[in-house]
């Protein structure tokens, strides 16, 4: 089994120890005779796995299960972009906060079923950093933001103040890696394949009190209310992508839960945005304000870019084994993408190749 | 290793095969220093796997890609029940064949988008065999059948004829069982975890001339055309049940395609239903035509049925590594899902115990 440092922006690098477990899985689970793959949703087998995944979530999170409900679905973070607004706006209004092309997106879809209200947009910065005045209308049914701007490289350092409407958040490529108070979330929502797992379902946290708003009168599987009715079992759910989560929310443990994890997580992303901060004749944050990096996403380009030394970069970064450096075609550049099982180790190796880098520059 | 033999709805049975190399490809994908969980959706490792199901899907199908595109979605087959109307709808009609509980959810989801004409029903009879009379209205976007009802154990002995209206079929448990001309379809779907792979995604096979005629008008996410113009990566696909998927579509290969697996499901599905049909004081058929049984979901219950005679039968079958045979409680009695995979072995180990539990009954 041999391990390169995987820098991808999503899927992306999982606990080898998870690794193991979920082969082991696939052959066969808990002594049944069947695959995790073969075994039935409305099984004991799987039930088991199915309620200790969301059990563990809430707890990870701080969150009382009298207050909020956790639901995994399929199709992605991509279709809570469309199911949100379909669920709470048939012609009303919510808040946006426009910070990249993830939440232009989510802006995009909301449209189709009600009015969008730019509450602040990073927009004339080529989304470099994060707006720090909003202007939140009551009447809107929810403000949405994306605590991390996977593409761009920039994040909430704290979160807004939306007053009496309910904060919504995309925290897909930074989900519990670092330590809010989920309490001040009405809803947040992941896809898994960044920090929770592969790529096939979507954690839905929902507050009860904001999931008893929803309408009624969705498609059933496009209904909120439906899938917590149903606790996420109204159709087959993805359930391999949901037991690899509960393998890793139970790895998250032993790495000392939400806390621990943003510990390690500053130190990872310190020893990167140090080498840059110490060779900025070299290099270019591509997130403006230092307040605003991204733990988890970090861009930068070339003081002096051109394709060339763009691909000797890349190049020398391959041949020792750092992978998945290019930056999104939208920001250009690099970017270290480096999720909560991404190795403290890979995070030292960059920045000794950023400096190695730039001595023969 | 331990196996049972599996007879559940779905999630079921996948071939040994498969699931050895599932295993494997977890911990590394093709000497890449990758788990298959872990590489990126827009890298080169991931879309050979990705493309290649795809036109292995085609090519098991006997369709050309010339005329047909075959998209992989997440969300289950249950996101079809709404995607489908949503995107031809918009208040226009289509054909709907009511022949048991999936496709009561299919026009329920289809209500919300536009009218839906019941071109023939057996709910008179409870859903126990398939209508042979239909009326389509030649207005109608679409006409949309259920091959195989995996609950009531029936399916279509042959496609209908529904002249100038687009057929749409919901072939979810038994896609790939049996030697449809495909070409008849102007879109098929299933979920994959009966016949396909493991839970996670949805194949949908569709007409380019009827792909054409879908609105523009809907969520991104839910727009066929999207993700047909993107190849199904939109956004991050399920690509762990993709790679499953493509696997299980290799090893059908190796048991003579789509032909040569009809064959044998033929001679599966025949040791059940000849040991129920040589002890008709005993058993009781739950699809009342002959010509109207699946091939993969054998129902049936005991003559004079009560609760203990039935547990005593999944007991004593449970006794000899035969699980999952209690029929849905919609229909009671027993079921056998006997899909591709399931070993040939197991249905004559099921004839028999249906003759011994007989003989001391």
């Amino acid at each position: 089994m041999k391990r390169i440092l995987n820098f991808s922006a999503g899927p992306a690098t999982l606990p080898v120890s998870v690794l193991e477990e979920a082969s082991r899985g696939i052959l066969e689970i808990e002594g049944s005779g069947m695959s995790i793959l073969e075994v039935s949703h409305r099984g004991s087998h799987y039930e088991k796995i199915h309620f200790d995944a969301r059990d563990r979530m809430l707890k990870l999170m701080g969150l009382s299960a009298d207050e909020y409900t956790c639901l995994f679905l399929g199709g992605g973070a991509s279709l809570q972009f469309a199911m949100l607004p379909m669920n709470y706006l048939a012609g009303g209004s919510a808040d946006y906060v426009q910070t990249g092309e993830w939440p232009n997106k989510a802006m995009k879809e909301a449209k189709i079923f009600g009015k969008v209200n730019v509450s602040a947009s990073s927009e004339d910065g080529k989304y470099s950093y994060i707006p720090k005045v909003f202007k939140w209308d009551p009447a809107a049914q929810y403000a949405h933001i994306c605590t991390n701007n996977t593409i761009e490289g920039t994040a909430f350092s704290k979160l807004p103040d939306t007053g009496v409407v309910p904060l919504v958040a995309d925290a897909s490529s930074e989900m519990l890696s670092r330590a809010w108070d989920f309490s001040k979330f009405s809803m947040i929502y992941a896809g898994a394949q960044k920090n929770l797992g592969p790529a096939g379902v979507c954690v839905v946290v929902m507050k009860k009190s904001f999931l008893e708003k929803a309408r009624e009168e969705v498609p059933a599987i496009l209904s909120y209310k439906i899938h917590a009715k149903n606790d996420s079992l109204y159709n087959t759910p993805p359930a391999f992508a949901i037991y690899t989560l509960g393998l890793v929310l139970k790895w998250l443990d032993t790495q000392g839960g939400v806390k621990g994890i943003e510990e390690k997580n500053r130190r990872k992303a310190g020893f990167i945005y140090q080498a840059i901060d110490d060779l900025l004749d070299v290099y270019e944050p591509a997130c403006r304000e230092k307040e605003d990096r991204s733990l988890m996403n970090i861009t930068w380009r070339l003081r002096t870019a051109d394709a060339d030394r763009e691909k000797a970069f890349l190049k020398g970064a391959q041949d020792i084994g750092l992978d998945g450096l290019k930056g999104h075609r939208s920001v250009g550049g690099f970017r270290a993408s480096v999720y909560n099982a991404f190795p403290e180790e890979g995070c030292a190796k960059l920045a000794q190749y950023l400096r190695d880098f730039a001595k023969q520059y």
